[in-house]
């Protein structure tokens, strides 16, 4: 585990931190070995109070006992810290992060306000630790101190984690992806229980979109001053289902090659982050795990297995339309969300983008 | 509502009654207009018992008052009906259904024993009902007085009723289709509470080949003494999802025409029985209701419409790879298991198979 | 069924139309044989609008379609009936509908605000149809035109239809209530997702006082001016649990006399409406009905018989610290809500109340 | 964290490993500072397979690498090692734990078979860690060279644990408790999903029984040769509920004394083990945990805390009936199965009645 920015730890803000996704940060910051949450802010409703009074923690583990007394400060430049972590809604982030890169913070969002903007990198670092390089043109087009890095969307993630050592090996050409996705999705108070239980929703507002655009943005190639994205398709369609945690897709690809379903099973068992990202805490031993039992994944059961950071895969069996299918499951509110961005504010760190 | 077999009705006999697919029978039989049932029959597990005390009744109307205190007999030949349902699990109904059939009785069966049996008519009233041709053929070729006639599985059912008039008009190329199903669809006991609470299986034992090849049959052409099966080809992947009633499917399609989602929708919203059909007791008014509310359908509220004899779609757009994708619901207990063999029976008395 | 007030029915007006409770009354007042809906009421932010725009849907039958169209009213006197139901907040409830009965509209209301106000009914009419005695009360002590009439909390309901033949036949000396509530009682949107799937919530705001209270008033004597509350003590803890309707409650009840367990079921089982009220259109058969079977009565099978209005008993037994135990289960929001009001409306109107 | 019997570890089997508490003793003891599992032992139609392929494993953290590939052996006697731990069926459990006390093991039972016998400790190291002196009597009485010692069932182990510092302090005379408990309870394949999917099942048969019996004998005193029953009266009701882990109870006291609330909630919260207990591997550091916030402990949130070997208490409050009342929840496979049966062995082995 690399250490090196230690004794003293980064001070880092979380920007929406009594929402459901910024609980997620609290608690994964916790005892993060290289930042300290110094400042929590969240909407005027919430600031001024105590952090505990202030949300309605519906985490597993406790309030880490630190935080609990903290008063939660409006989400307002002025915070005392470099790096700011943003879990607000997406209507309120659009403004208020670009506010904050202004004034010289770096911003790790997991808003969508600004990831599909040029200038700025949408990022998983086993994925393309190298778009970071946008951060450059961005300070420079923008004439901003700071800067805003984006993770994708949860449901992005996690296909876009798998496609890369197939597209890297194989090439892609189609893509066709059917989502199963956990209510923790939705945030809190989210869903009504009325709309789920015993249910299937089959839809999910704005989400086929962002499942259809976010990964071709994530795979593309960082050349001169932009991002080409890659030129496969995909159709997704996005349900939601009776699970807390956990975002089952069912994947069908098209590649340019014609590999045998072993090699396929290969690709992504040896997958492995180069050394830079390997080394990073929140880094799992391997990105990929291939399940070879028949039924697995299963949300209920894969959620705990590597912090929530590691992609589950099962089932990969020849399709009859494409090429290949398989089942993918990722943690949605930590590898999907929160220690997504906590992950890539670990790359910045490592890259010395952030000192 | 044809009632021409009044007043004495058929006498029917229910093979496996005591099972969560021969409740529905009961359930559905109890005030039926054409059926009478005259005999319960199960494994010699329940037989001598009443049927109160064999079976574990899980439907949410009371067991039938003049069939609760009848005694359940064993499923062989000798009961007193000319018409039977199987509800059989399929290991012994391949076995027990030419039995009967062999012995003079008519087997309306929803077990998977037989239905891919080149003489075997693969029955739904709306989609394929010259498909009984067969049985004249299956008469003659096995040299038996009865006949077995099947209904499909449960996920192919609300398919092949939604790809009817969709091929009829435009022509299938390819189909893809991932399914959300619910647990009544494994039975009883079936699925173990732990396995699917707050869960999704990625896995249906079978169920996927099923669901490739069924519709092919159920949509081919009868022409000289056997069916063609339709060419197109489909993908299917099969969930389990915590739902009680009703399979959701998220089916994208490629048509050999190029229709506007406008005329896909007009297509399924005008798609009508045959007179004869039309007239069955079991037969909806209209066989798809299409919806326009965005997150529509859902199992959770569309399920008891048409007393669960419609096929829900909703959700139809313009899909990325193939042209038109949209979302499927049908209820798997009612017309995709006993609701479609009775209907099945009906279609055999107006068209005079049974006297 | 009673006709009598037909061929013209009496037009009713419904307050709060658009929630969940409102939409109930929307459902049940259909096909209702005395009342047609005049006028559905709504608050400002759905008046104006057809009722399909303004209401998200949430039942498993259709929008009736006579009311689809229906522009959506302010909950505000002027509305085109002589009676109105009321399924308004209780923070609302308290002002609205005063001003209605003040206006000389019959009310009958299932928001809790003027429940134990010593001249409202609170009205189950299996249980105390005798208590519209204090209409002449309310109305001469209040100078109003109209009044109120109320129903009880959907957790009362239930418990005060099975203490009526207990305490008539028995005494009540205690009676301790564990209740297991589903989350359709919460309304829409209602209780966030996250907060109960997979999960049970020990506390439901407010709801163990009702319980506590209300049932004392529904059994007591109405002589003279007023409600003499009767004076068995109960203990009340209320769960919210993973069921979308029905009720469960474990009771415990200590008695004056000292029945036997048969003599408690065989009160329970022979337990009648007055007259007058068995012929009421929504008046089960029987008011309860005790389940034999070990395992009964549960949510999931036992809601819709005889439409919901019936309540369910089961596991009729010995208690260790009081005399008797058992499983009660009621349908919340039909015979806890709206089911509960319009058969109130149907007493007044069996009584002559409205004209 | 005493550590003394290190460096070599005491070698321990486990009888019936493959079902769902055995899975729960293999994932506890597989980084256990004092035990190291040497053998597992299950059914002739496990036993020969490796353990990976004989269990179809059910927990969220994966098989033990270093137990995946041991071969299961059949549930005799010949076991490698001085102590089993038994997660057997309770029929086959009577037997098979004699037979092996017989031979001279050590067996440290989850099973109901023999909690009740008079000269068998029924155990909970904070409740009534004198209780194994009946260890003794039951080697002398039955003349046999290992013995039995039993933890009681889920529910009655986190009721006892509440039950103890308020009958030291305060003397019990009446519990009422109502359950809500979890699927995992009943082992896999366990419940349908049918039966408990949206639904509450109002029965666990055999459940009450123990649970009105068990928390008397462990919190009863061992005076000579025999555990005198402590003499209050308990009534069970118990319930299972769609949740994966923990019973959730509803409990109502009576006292001797006539505490205040404040009494009631210090006296559990300033509970603690004795030393020799509180020292133990699998000791939490406080046996309860009284929770403040309105609306805990609940379920989905707080079964992680300490391991699970933690018992919740919440809403202490004046009763109406009976003295106090409060919400109870432990995990029911951690401290009410596996969890606890291992605790019992740690105070074995610390008390010197293994070497």
């Amino acid at each position: 585990m690399a250490k090196f920015p230690q004794p003293s730890k980064f001070p880092v803000g979380i920007l929406g931190a009594t929402g459901a996704v910024g609980q997620r940060f609290v608690q994964l910051l916790a005892d993060h070995p290289w930042f300290e949450v110094s400042a929590l802010a969240a909407s005027d409703n919430s600031s001024g109070k105590t952090y505990e009074k202030a949300c309605h923690w519906l985490l597993t583990t406790p309030i880490p006992e630190k935080l609990s007394d903290r008063v939660v400060q409006p989400a307002e430049t002025g915070l005392n810290c470099q790096l700011v972590f943003s879990a607000l809604p997406s209507n309120i982030a659009g403004v208020v992060e670009k506010e904050f890169a202004q004034a010289g913070y770096a911003v790790c969002s997991n808003a969508s306000a600004h990831r599909m903007e040029a200038d700025v990198p949408l990022l998983i670092p086993e994925v393309n630790p190298d778009h970071t390089g946008l951060i450059t043109i961005q300070k420079r087009q923008r004439n901003w101190n700071g800067f805003i890095v984006t993770n994708p969307n949860c449901s992005s993630t996690e296909l876009a984690i798998v496609l890369r050592p197939l597209m890297d090996q194989f090439g892609l050409r189609k893509v066709a992806v059917v989502s199963m996705q956990a209510i923790s999705g939705a945030g809190y108070p989210g869903l009504p229980a009325l709309d789920i239980l015993g249910n299937v929703l089959p839809l999910i507002e704005g989400e086929e979109a962002k499942l259809e655009r976010e990964p071709n943005k994530l795979l593309g190639n960082l050349t001169g001053q932009q991002v080409r994205e890659a030129n496969f398709v995909t159709s997704a369609q996005c349900n939601r289902v009776a699970v807390r945690e956990g975002h089952t897709e069912c994947v069908s690809v098209e590649f340019e090659a014609k590999p045998s379903i072993e090699q396929v099973i290969e690709a992504m068992e040896s997958f492995r982050a180069v050394p830079e990202v390997a080394e990073l805490p929140s880094s799992p031993a391997r990105p990929i795990l291939v399940h070879r039992e028949a039924d697995r994944p299963q949300p209920a059961l894969d959620m705990t297995v590597s912090g929530g950071m590691i992609t589950h895969v099962g089932r990969v069996r020849t399709d009859r339309l494409l090429d290949v299918r398989m089942v993918v499951l990722g943690h949605n509110t930590v590898r999907g969300a929160a220690g997504g961005a906590i992950h890539n504010a670990e790359l910045l760190v490592s890259q010395g983008w952030i000192k």
